[in-house]
């Protein structure tokens, strides 16, 4: 490559970096705008039947203090991110597993796992962190092995949501 | 009282026995437009969890397999529908108990209960079917004896209409 091309590159790959990052918080925003209160109150509250719980895997419950411990831990953010996002991917799968498509959350639930899935390509794993991402592997799997938790519908969905806040609310301000 | 007005109360009782018959199948062509297949589906399937189940008691399964059985053995036709009555009464009130207000099936589930409520004056068990009486009681008095069945929604609903159908379809042209 000639010398004179490199401060050119590099521009390059920062506006590619940064375009990657609007896109990334354009998703971000329409999760949040799906994921407010009263839709999460409506949707996951209101629309099952009460005390209804949905069985997730243990490490699928990822709640906002388990960021904080994580970031202590100095596992950096975007493998928590990476983590957040694949929780929720699976969590909104076995969601939808239990709700025929003309039950009354179901398009909600399907609008969320179709955000998720245009996140899927600006969420990575950094190699350092390996602890997270073999959690999120084991997540993945679906490991018969993996302790199963009974949950509400609307916990696992406040669950996304604050954690979301947690991990994106400076990045994508 | 004076020989001469024998005839006319006579009349007068058989008015008032047609009026309340006539009263009574009003009721039930009300239970029967509001418990349609589609209605049934919409409500009672779609609107819950795949595979949700509602625990009763074993008398408050009561098929038409029941009612044919019952027959067979002399049960009278008004102790029958007493039966009917309370048993699904009951099946309303749990199906009821589980749902918030806001949940989409409640108002069908009251407005089927509320239906019910205004059957109750026609509907009394005759001492002679002192077995079927005596049932009726166990499912009122929700008898914690009694041994429990997990039964989907839709399955107590397609019963309580099949029923319904059964003993009012003559008496109800």
């Amino acid at each position: 490559m000639q010398r004179g091309y490199a401060p050119f590159l590099y521009f390059v790959a920062v506006l590619g970096l940064e375009a990657a990052v609007q896109e990334e918080c354009r998703i971000i925003e329409a999760l949040q705008n799906k994921l407010t209160y009263q839709q999460r109150l409506q949707y996951m509250k209101h629309y099952f039947p009460i005390n209804y719980t949905v069985n997730v895997q243990f490490e699928e419950v990822l709640r906002a203090a388990n960021i904080t411990r994580l970031r202590d831990q100095n596992v950096s953010e975007p493998s928590l991110r990476f983590l957040w996002f694949n929780v929720n991917t699976q969590v909104l799968l076995k969601i939808q597993a239990v709700l025929l498509e003309k039950h009354p959350a179901w398009e909600y639930t399907r609008d969320l796992g179709l955000l998720f899935e245009q996140l899927a390509e600006y969420e990575n794993c950094e190699q350092n962190d390996i602890n997270v991402c073999e959690v999120v592997e084991q997540v993945l799997s679906s490991d018969a092995g993996s302790s199963r938790k009974a949950v509400r519908p609307k916990a696992l969905l406040d669950n996304c949501a604050k954690v979301m806040r947690m991990l994106y609310s400076e990045s994508c301000k």
